[in-house]
């Protein structure tokens, strides 16, 4: 799993009733602290996060079905969680305070 | 997932009946205002793409052969869908242009 | 599997029963002889680690899911022990020293 | 799947019925248009290839166990196909010519 | 699969019994020619290896939980087989000459 700032996101036209009104999001891994840090991936969106927000990202392809009770789907990358804070070294190095995180976490 | 531009294409004879007839492109990965980024790859088409689309990829085995309704088959890397456009930061940096991509959505 | 200190803590509302109460760890990659290497990850703790250990991860999925027995739980990284002595070439590059380990090994 | 030149072979006894008569092969990554890109591998062959060979390599264990009809094989990377010709943006970078391919597909 | 040194040995109590008495092994991969290339793995032993000696690793979890006939053990990284010689370009870079081999392979 990895750390990442939602930045963006891709419209494609995926031919699978899974992916349906799925958003695809893209992930800028980051460091602990914040930089930037290894390629952009795309991933699926799980829990309402949008551009800004911090993400915790999971990369493997049976966890990403089970997330999204789809035995069959075609996903690897999904967005499992904005993160609320980051404690590096007995510091707060990031800490969520933009939006309303609880009502974003009702799908 | 990842994007990537297709840049060529690949033959070679592959004993593996599931394969017969598809495509395998060139794809070179792409962070998201559309600069190369990591390895080229080989990966089979799924969505009538060809040389000079911007592509999603997914780079997973059991995806691929979900995708592909190939349980056996030696799959990894598929492009899973031509992609319209990518926002970055709230600005479009990629609109796709060049095709008329319904069209060809069609297998 | 690779060594890797545990440099601190992720908070995140994680919407999966399985993982409910566990702690997620940063985890810093490093060679054997105690030097960074490569991206930092965030994984699941198994061993009741802590910031300030040495420990012992596995990346996989699978591997993840038995350990947690959580057979459909979203997991891919675990740290699966916490390391008592490295030895490099004959030398013991690190030993642990700080903690009482085995209190801690009884979850 | 990645292209890849081969350019050695590795003798080890491995203790695994399904790999005995195999060969090792060395495999040297390469960019569409050849040149060396990307940590070396040791791969299975599948096909026949030998040194000199461009090949289409796989590198996911249930593909290689399907390939090789090896349910319990450790397997991992394995060479899928020897490249017949490699067309990027329109031009041919590759074209095999060193040996006769047909034959030596028949395993 | 990749061409690696054993250079070192972990000690972790980890609590999965079929990891109980396995050698976690420190390893160092290799280009052909045995230069460092990448980063330092931790694998479990299945062949009787020690600091010193060139083996071939496979890093796959399926692949590794077949070898160690563990369907539940959480492993990933497997030593698979000392190196008796590589041929690069058809010339032996190395070549096994310290330990009698064939003893070793007896688990």
């Amino acid at each position: 799993m990895f750390l990442a700032d939602v930045i963006g996101t891709v419209v494609s036209p995926i031919q699978t009733p899974i992916l349906e009104g799925k958003t695809l999001l893209l992930l800028r891994p980051l460091t602990p602290s914040g930089a930037p840090s290894g390629l952009t991936r795309i991933g699926i969106d799980h829990t309402g996060a949008g551009v800004g927000d911090r993400v915790l990202v999971v990369d493997e392809g049976n966890a990403g079905r089970q997330l999204l009770a789809a035995p069959n789907g075609p996903v690897k990358t999904i967005v499992l969680g904005i993160v609320d804070f980051v404690e590096l070294e007995g510091e707060h190095v990031y800490e969520e305070q933009h939006r309303e995180s609880v009502a974003r976490l009702t799908p």
